[in-house]
């Protein structure tokens, strides 16, 4: 079934006691748009909580004006959530259970009867926008942080392609309600742990580089990263990309079980899913990702080996 | 003489042969004003040419469009220039011979009749979509890149607080224009040179701490950046304060001369300007400069002294 946003908004203003599922590893979008609608749905009389893995510290200050609230929950809606797979330690609670689905992810595969999916919106906070006015809330200055921390976070700040003109419209009408633009974008942007910048540093002194340049790989091992979050260490595979000539960029995570996991970025000339498939792994033209096995020394010379033939 | 932003296009409609003039140190805003203004003027017929100090390596890409004319300059225009200083090499040639200024910058102390600025534009470039339409010309593609340059590169993509809503509306108009803000914003804030990701290690090496750690001090001496651009060392001053609980950035630069220049950059609860005033120096409250003179270790350590005395 294929529901406009006027339907959705209509099929919650039914219900009551809400659950909204946000995916494992939770971002910007997924928290904005599930702490937007919960205040939403607080304000216009239901119950909703929010339901998440985990809430990491740099989103804590936005979650002020939801209520913890007391019920048992009847209607589960999930957000920004493609498969049900993404709902980590969650996923037994709810598999099977949720009632409506929330997204913008084209492949969303969540077996479900009412489902409003637009794979043109850059972040899912695109579509909540549209519902809280369909659901007769006022947009207060605390939605209107939460949707822009959705937005702007999906779209690297409007830096990336999948933003849209709509997308920097909704956003000019969130600074319009007076959202926190300024103080979001330093929290989500700028500001990094000292131990991030330890290692960002570490990694770059170990950079290497390949295929006269072309080609520049970064790793990390286990002690580097020891007692570090995910969101302290997100954001490192885009470090070789961003340096000028490099054409493929190389991430080797070192994980427990004595795997390597490798990412890896490409521009346009070099297809970095063929250059995965040669080790077992898949992924996109413009960013894939594989499993090796063995010594560092041994992982990054089976790479560089790969990369002389590629590049 | 407080111009109306059509009274602009109606000056510039009954001139020809115009000259217009950028800053020092060019950047993405008076460079993608100067390009967009002198486009839109020869697509309605006039002459007219981008006088500048430089065009720095990452713009060149963006000057395809504007065509190389012959003619002896009867009108001159400065955008983004808030002070005749501020020309450069080119302030001998055109002091006190600007027929109108087209500017951002509240401070603008040009001496001239003609006058247009507007601080409430984040961007100069704000002011030229809106005089492009007033002229006729017809909004290209190269205009709209050109435009989207100045806007996306003075307001940090849209994270800084002097962004509007009508900066992002603006914006908006430009992507609906077929701008290629991805590939755009890629250059801008995604590329660095090798040479830049190697002198921010040795940087973040050196980094010292002090005030329990709510004080970092950087510096770069004459040999680290010897040989390097000014568009490769730009945005050195915004490393310590990215970082988490630091409230004090302090960049130390050698120059020539046996000098340091001392850029101070803080959060809210501290003065730089005050901080500044110590040794001299001036600024603003969250970002002030000043001058020292000594040994490194000295300027620093005179440094450190009065920040565990402000901090």
């Amino acid at each position: 079934m294929k529901l406009t946003i006027k339907e959705v908004a209509q099929i919650l203003l039914k219900h009551d006691k809400f659950e909204i599922l946000t995916h494992n590893y939770p971002d910007g979008d997924c928290l904005g748009c599930g702490y937007a609608l919960c205040e939403a749905l607080q304000q216009i009389g239901k119950h909703a909580r929010v339901i998440t893995t985990d809430l990491p510290k740099r989103f804590v200050f936005l979650a002020d004006n939801v209520e913890e609230q007391e019920f048992e929950a009847e209607y589960i809606v999930s957000v920004d959530v493609a498969d049900e797979k993404l709902l980590g330690c969650n996923k037994e609670k709810y598999e099977g259970r949720i009632d409506l689905v929330i997204d913008h992810h084209g492949s969303n595969n969540i077996p479900c009867e009412q489902k409003y999916v637009d794979a043109e919106s850059a972040a899912a906070g695109e579509i909540i926008y549209e519902l809280i006015s369909e659901l007769g809330a006022v947009m207060t200055r605390s939605l209107a942080n939460w949707i822009y921390t959705a937005i702007s976070t999906d779209t690297g700040c409007f830096r990336y392609t999948n933003t849209s003109s709509r997308t920097l419209r909704t956003a000019a009408q969130l600074l319009d309600f007076g959202c926190d633009f300024g103080a979001i974008n330093k929290i989500m942007f700028e500001t990094k742990s000292r131990r991030t910048v330890q290692l960002e540093r570490e990694i770059l002194e170990n950079m290497r580089f390949c295929c006269s340049d072309k080609c520049a790989i970064i790793y990390t091992t286990l002690e580097m990263v020891e007692g570090m979050g995910d969101d302290e260490t997100e954001g490192l595979a885009s470090i070789p990309r961003r340096i000028e000539g490099v054409e493929m960029g190389i991430t080797v995570r070192e994980k427990p079980n004595g795997e390597y996991k490798i990412s890896v970025r490409t521009t346009d000339n070099i297809d970095a899913c063929e250059f995965c498939k040669r080790f077992g792994g898949g992924g996109h033209r413009a960013a894939a990702g594989c499993t090796l096995h063995g010594t560092l020394d041994d992982v990054i010379a089976q790479l560089v080996s790969a990369a002389e033939e590629t590049v």
